[in-house]
């Protein structure tokens, strides 16, 4: 398969780390947001793999754009627009949130950040959700404000992240909770450091808010990592695989409800809260989800990357298709995503992938997240 | 600069021209709403710009997605989303709409096809208009379905459009007027076939509404081109910023209003219809634009692509800044679309251009289209 270019313009947005970023090399870029992401290095993807888990790397995840609902009707907006209860949500946490449509398809699955009662920023996955927001506030005539801040997030992820981190910003660092968020003063700003991340690594992620800085601040962590063994990377795609950790627009679109891509937990179902999507996703839940995300692990040779949905057969018949793959080298077999049918997603449940018209690999199904080989 | 590549996965959408662009060697893409937009072949841009000024050429714009908009309430949400009066608007007819928000900042510039009284497709630039068209229908309870069909446009683009596409369908798409659509029979389904594209060479743009039937349409408009010199290509950068083709995103962000951007004749002001951010332009409309988008030419090597604004000063005073530039073999110069203060717009106002910090260029501004050198 060829592999073209991605061509530059002001369209696709480069980030505060971009120079960075193309000094280290990068190989690869995807487009997210309309926003460039660093796919990848001068190493091979499994490479960054060991190392991810390993060590410690820098990620340019600027692409995780802020969408900023502000003011008197914030709190209700931003309810109306996920199935997750944020009634009890306090300022400082990050939650993560499915949001649907009325039908109760995934629009997105942001983490949002509660910076104050009236106050609430969306780090979106690929759509605008800045305009489902802005939509919803002007047809329902709410009072809230809906906006892109400055705000450019940078990560670190790894087993030696609070090692580095806490060499910038101190060891009270270490004590920031999963999925909760603090401030810190770096160079005039309040920096918001967030235990979160995208990968199942632990790590950090900075929500840079002056575009300014973003040199300044790459610089700061890259001199922090001597003797860590510190690397520029990216969301690894066989780490986010094997971790189970789904991605919007792969594993989830608007045709998937939330409750089939494993994200009960996070939906609301009782009728305590009003959401868009309540009644549908009550009426989904009624009758049983169809179908959910499962792991399945094939045979063969390294796959190439799913572009389209690859079909999945048990004795000839369709039960599923694969929404992401690729070779792990622990398991020394393909890994990937994928949307079984419910009468099949018991572990080890025997399928045939079919990577393209002429090629068939056996493989099994397995939980997720993936256990050790 | 460095050239990375672009990864692939199935959230960044290939068409159904995908295995045809492939195959004849694309060598770069971008992406509009997640989907791919093949930009560059074997040829260079500029060769590619002598060709398609002269011959035919068949592009991949599958990236122009639809929105589709049918309902009750369909020519109401259709007509509250763009200042541009619907009211007299005929079946058949492709309309090009500014969409602003209710501070009259850009969205997009879709061109509207109406397919119905109450169905409408907008064919959109990059971002999901989807989402914006839903929230204010859910917002406003109106009656109506938004929704994004099995819709893939292909363009045939260059003076020898009509020779090629009389030749597959007939002699009667020679009477298709200027921004007109028709159906053709292909292959049991209607196909819609509209005097419209991205360049200033005349051409069509093909509606197919069936995935699965792209490479044989493809391959039936590839046949058809024998001895008409057809070559795969892309919209070109040069012939667009030439004929002040506005992209959005580029030119237009929602930092910018259409009147700025010179869309004034798609504005109906006096209220006598009413859409979104109707009070917001009448308002910026009495106060008059502070900047305009112009032309500019200016010397030296072949620039780089534009990722950020550079800036325009004349004599050290910042009075615009350019937002797509790329050498012209015609001009040889480099040409650009800008935003330039109100008071700087006369043709031939010498200006200096930032480049880059090290690289300032000596230019002029030029009116749009630009005129032969």
């Amino acid at each position: 398969m060829s592999s073209p270019k991605l061509n530059y313009s002001r369209r696709i947005r480069s980030t505060p780390y971009t120079s960075r970023v193309e000094a280290l090399g990068v190989s690869g870029y995807s487009v997210v947001n309309h926003t460039i992401l660093p796919k990848g290095f001068q190493n091979s993807v499994e490479e960054d793999y060991w190392h991810l888990k390993e060590h410690v790397q820098i990620w340019d995840v600027g692409c995780q754009r802020q969408v900023e609902i502000c003011g008197v009707d914030a709190a209700h907006l931003t309810q109306l627009m996920t199935p997750r209860d944020l009634s009890h949500a306090q300022i400082g946490q990050c939650l993560y949130a499915p949001m649907v449509d009325e039908n109760g398809g995934m629009l997105n699955d942001p983490v949002i950040l509660k910076l104050a009662e009236d106050r609430f920023w969306l780090s979106i996955a690929d759509a605008d959700m800045l305009l489902w927001a802005k939509g919803l506030a002007l047809g329902m005539k709410l009072n809230v404000a809906v906006n892109e801040p400055d705000v450019w997030p940078l990560a670190i992820q790894g087993p030696k992240s609070d090692d580095l981190v806490s060499r910038v910003f101190g060891n009270s660092i270490r004590k920031i909770g999963f999925f909760e968020f603090e401030k810190y003063p770096f160079m005039g700003r309040d920096l918001l450091v967030a235990r979160t991340g995208y990968s199942k690594q632990g790590g950090f992620e900075f929500y840079l808010n002056d575009f300014t800085l973003g040199t300044a601040l790459w610089d700061t962590l890259w001199k922090a990592g001597e003797g860590l063994n510190l690397r520029p990377g990216s969301p690894n795609l066989i780490e986010r695989v094997e971790g189970g950790l789904l991605s919007f627009g792969n594993e989830m679109t608007r045709e998937n409800n939330p409750l089939e891509c494993g994200l009960e937990k996070y939906c609301q179902l009782d009728g305590s809260i009003h959401y868009i999507g309540l009644e549908a996703l009550q009426k989904i839940a009624k009758s049983g989800s169809k179908q959910a995300v499962r792991g399945v692990i094939f045979e063969g040779e390294k796959c190439p990357p799913c572009q389209h949905p690859w079909p999945i057969r048990l004795d000839n018949r369709q039960i599923g298709y694969v929404t992401t793959a690729i070779w792990s080298p622990r398991f020394e077999q393909n890994v990937a995503l994928a949307i079984v049918d419910n009468n099949y997603q018991s572990p080890n449940t025997p399928v045939t992938v079919e990577v393209s018209d002429s090629s068939f690999s056996n493989g099994r199904v397995v939980d997720l997240p993936m256990q050790d080989p």
